[in-house]
C-alpha cells in the first residue's frame, strides 16, 4: 500500500504528491527546511498528514543541535515557531507541534540527548497513532459496508473529494473501510467525483486506489445522479472538515448535492470521521465558517482560460450536509447513528479501544 | 445582442465560437467548403444553428453556378451531399438540406436564376422561423418566471450547459425567456452551471448572458446544491436534446442531479424545447439512446492530466430526467404541464401561433 509518510531510520519519506496523477515519486526529508518547504508546496497535504509532518520535523530541526537540555529547548521552540509558519491555516500543524514540544518540556527533566529521543519516539507514535485511528474507522466501516450491501464479493459505493490514505499517513479515513475491507476479502468498486474545482477525486482519490489495487471508476460530479438511477451505487461514503454536535458535516463543496441524491434514491449516506473532528463546542452546522476561495480556481483551474474575463464566479471550498441526510458517522469508537446529539457525545467520551 | 448566424447580403456571418470565451471574432463565409470547415471545426455549434447554417452552406455551394435548371439541381445535390459529412450526426443538418433540396426541385418549374432566389430566400427563411420559436418560447416562459418569481425585479434561475442564442440563430431556448424577459423590463440573475467535462456552462451560457447584458454568476457543478439552500434560485430552467411523449427529457449530463436538487428544495424546474424536439413516437425517455463519449475529455480536457493513466472512467453525454421531477416544458405554442401525456400532443397540434 502506499504510504503517505514514513520514517526511514534516518529522514521521513513523503510521496510528493505535487507530481500526482502522473508520477510517483518519494522525497526524502532530513531537515526542517525541506519539511516547511515540503508542507508549504503541498507535497504533503491533509490535516492529519501534516500534523505528523510537523512532528517529524520538528525532530529532524533539532536532532544535530549541541548543548544542554536548556538549548535543545530553546532550538525546538524555534524550529516548531518556524514549522508553523508552513500552513498558517491547518489546525493539526500546531496542535503536533504543541505536543512536540509539551512531550520535551514536561515530565522528568532529561538531558539533552534523552530529549531527542523522546522526540523521534513521540513523532513515531503519533505516525502509529493516525494509523490506529483509521484501521479502527475502517474496520467499523467495513463491516456497516458489508451489512448494508448484503453481498461482500459486490460492493459498489461512490465517494466525493479525497479523505483517503493520501490525506493521512496510510490508511484515510472514507477510504479505511474500502481498504480494510479489501484486506479481509471483499470486493469494493468506488465511484469516485472528480470533484471540480480542484479535482482531488480524479487526481487523488483515483490515483491512490488505482496504486492500491481497487477498481475505481472516475465520473464528473454531474454523472453522480446517473450513476445512482442506473443502481451501481449501493452506499456514499465521503469524509469531513468538521461534524457538529447535533451531526450537521462540512465537507468539500459537492458533498451536500450527492447527500441529497443519496437520500433521493435510498442510497446510504455515510461520513467517516475521527472523534478529533467532532466539535461538540457547535451546536449546529450553520455555525461552520465556510471558506470562500478565489474564481480563479473555476476559471482558470487547467493553466487555460475556460470563463469569460471579468465574470463573476461564486467558489465556496465547502459546504454542510444536515444531520437529517447522514445515514451513520464512523468514528474510531464505533458508528454514531441519529439522534447524533446523543450518540456523537458517546463516542467522543469512549477511549480509542471502545470503552467508555 | 450577440447573434450565432446572420446573412450580411454576400456572406453568412458566424460568430467563431472555437474563439470563446476569450475573443468575439465574426467570419464570413462566402462558399460552401468555408461552411463545411465551420461546422466541423464547431466554429458555429448548436442543433438549430447548425441547421440554418448548413442553409446557407447549399446556397452559397450553388449561387455561381452557370448554367440550366437541370444543371443547377445537379449541383445542388452534389454540395448538400458534401455539408452532410460536415457533423454526420446532427439531425437539423440533414432536415435543413432536405428541405433546401425540396424547394429548389418542386412546385413551379423554374429557371435557374429563379431557383437561385428561392434557395436564399429559404435559407432567410429559415433563419427568422428559428427567432420566431425562440422569440415565442421566451414570450411563454418570461411570463411563467415572473408568475412563479412574483417579482419581476428579482429572478435568480439556475441554467445548466449552453441553450442559449449561440446554440440558435440569436435567442435560444432555455435563455430565450431571460431575453425576452429583459426585453420587457424583468431583471434577472442567471447561476450557470460550469457543465462539466465540456464547460459549455462557463465558455458559452456565461460568455453569451455577460455579452447581452445579463447578470451571470458561474458556478461549479457541485455548487448547485448550496446557492439552492441559500434561497438564491427561485427557478431552473434548462433545454433538451429530445423530450419522450410522456414528458421525461434528455439533456446534457448533469441535469438530472439538478432536477433532484430542485424537488427537494421545493424550487419548480422548467425545461425549454420547441416542438420539433418533441418526439411522440417514443413513449418513455429509457427509450432515448445516450452518447458515451471519450474518457479523455474526463482526463485531459484542458491540455492537462487530471487522472492517473489507465484509470476506467465513465462518460455519458447526457441523461434523462423522469417527466415527475419536470415542473412544466416551455414550447413555442404554450406551456405544457402534467400529465404530459396530453398536453404534449396537444402543444404538437397546434402551429406556431398557438391555435389548434
Amino acid at each position: 500500500m502506499l504510504q503517505t509518510i514514513s520514517w526511514t531510520g534516518q529522514a521521513a519519506r513523503l510521496l510528493d504528491q505535487t507530481k500526482l496523477p502522473t508520477e510517483t515519486v518519494y522525497v526524502d526529508i532530513t531537515d526542517e527546511k525541506q519539511m516547511w518547504d515540503a508542507i508549504r508546496r503541498l507535497v504533503i497535504r491533509g490535516a492529519p498528514a501534516i500534523g505528523v509532518a510537523a512532528a517529524f520535523g520538528a525532530y529532524l530541526g533539532i536532532r544535530r543541535v549541541e548543548g544542554d537540555r536548556a538549548e535543545l529547548l530553546r532550538s525546538l521552540n524555534e524550529v516548531c515557531a518556524y514549522l508553523a509558519t508552513s500552513r498558517p491555516t491547518a489546525v493539526n500543524l500546531f496542535w503536533a507541534l504543541d505536543r512536540m514540544k509539551h512531550v520535551a518540556a514536561e515530565g522528568e527533566p532529561a538531558t539533552a540527548s534523552a530529549i531527542k529521543q523522546r522526540l523521534l519516539d513521540e513523532a513515531i507514535a503519533m505516525l502509529e497513532e493516525d494509523n490506529r485511528i483509521c484501521r479502527a474507522i475502517g474496520g467499523h466501516g467495513a463491516k456497516l459496508l458489508a451489512d448494508v450491501c448484503g453481498d461482500k464479493n459486490q460492493i459498489n459505493v461512490l465517494t466525493h473529494c479525497n479523505a483517503g490514505g493520501l490525506a493521512t499517513v496510510q490508511y484515510g479515513t472514507a477510504l479505511a473501510p474500502v481498504y480494510m475491507g479489501a484486506e479481509r476479502g471483499m470486493k469494493f468498486h468506488v465511484y469516485a467525483d472528480e470533484t471540480r474545482p480542484l479535482l482531488q477525486g480524479s487526481r487523488i482519490t483515483a490515483y491512490e486506489l488505482k496504486e492500491n489495487g481497487i477498481p475505481v471508476t472516475v465520473i464528473c460530479d454531474g454523472m453522480a445522479a446517473t450513476v445512482m438511477s442506473q443502481g451501481k451505487v449501493r452506499a456514499v461514503i465521503v469524509g469531513t472538515d468538521r461534524v457538529a454536535a447535533n451531526g450537521d458535516v462540512a465537507n468539500k463543496i459537492g458533498t451536500l448535492g450527492v447527500a441529497i441524491l443519496a437520500k433521493h434514491y435510498g442510497i446510504p449516506f455515510f461520513v467517516a470521521s475521527p472523534t478529533s473532528t467532532i466539535d461538540l463546542s457547535l451546536a449546529t452546522g450553520d455555525k461552520i465558517p465556510i471558506e470562500e476561495r478565489a474564481g480563479a480556481e473555476i476559471s482558470n483551474g487547467f493553466g487555460k482560460r475556460t470563463a469569460p474575463q471579468g465574470v463573476d464566479i461564486y467558489n465556496p471550498a465547502f459546504d454542510v450536509t444536515p444531520n437529517e441526510l447522514v445515514t451513520a458517522i464512523i468514528t474510531e469508537n464505533g458508528i454514531a447513528k441519529p439522534p447524533y446529539g446523543e450518540s456523537l457525545r458517546a463516542m467522543c467520551k469512549l477511549d480509542t479501544n471502545g470503552v467508555a
